[in-house]
């Protein structure tokens, strides 16, 4: 019996969230001064009070596209619906650990921020330092960006023969992806013959559409399928998140379990006790009284890059021009991305006497996976002495309560969500959980939060610029467009 | 001759600093209707002449204070008094390449945020993962959190016979650092003999105060000064940054000849061409308009750091309660680190769609240091065929311009900083550049850049959760203050 099947361990497991520190009351202790109060912008218990039956409504239009392809909220299902999708992920994942060294990653934004957040989370923090046997699978590269020297240097780095290649893309038509493939492609079919792609290469991609679905046809690739209406930056717990995780050795059974779990938790029918919903509705209020920036620091490396996941999630999902309705809204709280206690020294100093601007999520640990004891030394200092005989985990601990007490005493609205321990199913308890807090958070404001509009114009300029048939009218219009002066570069 | 002695050669490297797209005119052409020119909040001409006493009168008071260790800037001397200390560290340098496999450094903040982004940039972009042979130096750890699983993690990858480790902290009392210096000594000692903490560390810290300094003394330590009136996050160019970029084969002389050519520029007495004090200008500009966000987006895997060692430049640097008057005035400007081509897919939609918050920074680059070709292949699909025969360079450099005319186009101020190269030269005027325009911003905002009183709560209340002697009131007074309710926790 694997223990997330036990009802003992997964309520031991549970995510907590703690919004104390967004409400009047708790973090205006510097004064009770109306103009402070006003710039501190905490939340009354009336005003949540006042914001219920809305939230009411956010889940009942919610639970009308719960599940729906159509409505691109098909990842709610993914918990439940890859019982055969998983097993074939697992048995592609052995042959990867099997007969490859190396795998890279080809993918942008979702297809790349989900896998790496995962692998940073799950698995030994210098995994690729590792030698062979002590990792549980080949060495990782994702390989989310087109500089000419990054592409270079990856390879310099692995061996062709014994790399495997996982290019993931649901339209088949990224431009950066695509380049890449364009070019692992040659490199395999110049060093290693045309059929070394067949054994090497595996997409991830549409059921049937694009071009990526039509060479994984023509060259005979193994490809796993995005499903219909799992948009990029929901597509963390299908085939693109779980087979480079499952290929790494990750547990994928247990992350979807966690996810089913928060699923759960967030069908709770009193609103007030469901994470998820009031986590929707606390963003949501604390957008409308001008707070527009939601830092997330995790007090965990392993967590750092849960941060950039959280990025893309919160930006695209939220940052939008036009309601529902079709009216202008520019919508949108800008995500940074920290990490405790790193950023205590760079950027708490900003958070704590800095504007009234932004809300400050932490993400905690209860148990780390390893304790480290601070031995003795340097007695004849009192002011280095004291740290001896505390843990580092006692040390990482105090320092994120420490600075949660400094920066409420400062007024500035923070909330802490806390993971009992770093596992599979912790992390696909968070995951879920954020796309369940952005779903009602998009629907509290009226937006589509599964769309992305304004990325549009930028991909069509570069394909003007690099002269792709059709796009010519644009060429002539940015050419008319760019009007810069001299005297305005220095 | 190195070639930065040739006038020619400096003058082919000097950066570029473009502000068309702040201004009325360049980055309202979506409307020119009033409501939203408002929104877009570009610049006037005639506003940035209108604040052009106030710029003389900037430059005339960091005129006074220029060089002074008791103004903290004596960091703007570091481009020239340091001949003797550059030989000293080039020659620990040659010893650590010599004489170790791995090189930890122990810091945080400037001492840990400097040294990444000059390693991104200047070393391979997979460093570590080359062969020795391959490598300028021993393979580099900068660790600078306290999370156990991060500590452990580190251990596990490196011998620690083999293994160097400098530590940098001026006080000699921070505490991240000290407890992982209390861990190094205690491992050596165990394994090695406490003879190796002589032949294996080196301190970077205060001449003569602090604890750290008395350890050296101590121990008999190699130690390197960080010379007084250079803070945490202006102190790359001075040995905190010079000895791990020496050691890792960095060409250190370079950075500070290009740190003083920057200086050079920034003397320009016609200050609408001195491109140090525009663009402090322009980020106080916008500041008062209301953008109280900041990204920086650099089109280069080798830049990315850059922007987190800008991030605490500018947050710490500008993040104030109090003016030099001692007024409440609560300003800063928040940072946000993106990555280009990367984040285009996870950020490029709020930047475009969303609030007009923002000020968005390109860090371009003219020539990469490697060309890549996308090779021909998949002929039959025009959709991915046109990439065929481009470069790497072209399409990134294409999205880049690709998504500034978009941006642009929505009415978000840009602006854009381009390098024509990333080399030791043009990183040093890079870091010169935004010290200086960090020090402009600062003297129009009327506050202290060069201290940072919000972080000491914090750093006190850490004290009382771990028992320091002395902090028996605060402990109290925390305990006070926590009153969480239970019914905020989900």
């Amino acid at each position: 019996m694997s223990r997330y099947e036990s009802k003992d361990w997964k309520q031991s497991m549970k995510l907590r969230y703690d919004y104390n520190n967004m409400l009047l009351g708790k973090v205006d202790v510097e004064s009770q001064h109306p103009s402070f109060q006003k710039k501190v912008g905490a939340l009354t218990a009336q005003e949540i009070d006042a914001a219920m039956p809305a939230l009411e409504k956010a889940r009942l239009s919610i639970a009308r596209k719960w599940g729906k392809p159509s409505r691109m909220m098909a990842w709610t299902k993914l918990p439940y619906n890859q019982k055969t999708v998983v097993r074939d992920i697992l048995s592609a994942a052995k042959g990867i650990r099997k007969n490859f060294e190396y795998l890279v990653v080809f993918g942008i934004g979702g297809s790349a921020l989900g896998p790496i957040a995962v692998q940073q989370a799950l698995n030994h923090l210098h995994y690729n330092d590792l030698p062979a046997e002590k990792r549980n699978g080949p060495k990782l590269y994702v390989v989310d960006n087109v500089d000419p020297e990054r592409m270079s240097a990856l390879f310099d780095v692995i061996e062709l023969e014994k790399t495997c290649f996982i290019i993931i893309t649901k339209s088949g038509s990224t431009s950066e992806t695509m380049s890449q493939t364009l070019i692992a492609f040659d490199a395999l079919k110049d060093k290693l013959g045309e059929d070394s792609i067949r054994h090497q290469v595996i997409a991830v991609t549409d059921k049937a559409k694009g071009n990526l679905a039509r060479i994984a046809a023509d060259y005979g690739l193994k490809k796993f399928v995005v499903p219909d209406g799992v948009g990029g930056r929901f597509s963390e717990l299908c085939p693109v998140g779980l087979l480079p995780a499952a290929a790494c050795g990750i547990d994928i059974e247990e992350m979807l379990a966690g996810a089913a779990y928060m699923d759960e938790l967030c069908r709770e029918a009193d609103l007030t006790k469901n994470l998820g919903y009031m986590a929707g509705l606390i963003a949501y209020l604390t957008m409308k009284k001008g707070k527009n920036i939601q830092v997330m620091i995790p007090y965990s490396d392993s967590l750092k890059y849960m941060s950039d996941w959280y990025a893309q999630l919160w930006a695209e999902s939220l940052g939008k021009k036009y309601s529902f309705r079709k009216k202008v809204v520019h919508t949108g709280q800008t995500p940074v991305k920290a990490l405790g206690v790193t950023d205590q020294h760079s950027q708490v100093q900003l958070y704590a006497e800095g504007p009234f601007d932004k809300v400050i999520t932490f993400l905690g640990v209860d148990s780390y996976r390893t304790t480290y004891t601070i031995p003795t030394g340097f007695e004849g200092m009192p002011s280095l002495s004291f740290l001896s005989g505390h843990t580092m985990n006692e040390l990482i601990q105090s320092e994120q309560f420490a600075t949660e007490m400094a920066l409420t005493h400062a007024g500035k609205l923070n909330q802490t969500i806390t993971l009992p321990e770093v596992n599979a199913f912790t992390l696909g308890e968070l995951m879920f959980f954020f796309e369940v807090q952005t779903t009602v958070c998009g629907e509290l404001l009226g937006i589509d939060a599964f769309d992305q509009p304004g990325v549009e114009e930028g991909k069509i300029n570069t394909y003007a610029l690099l002269g792709r048939p059709g796009y010519e009218d644009v060429k002539k219009a940015l050419d008319a467009q760019e009007k810069k002066e001299d005297k305005f570069v220095i």
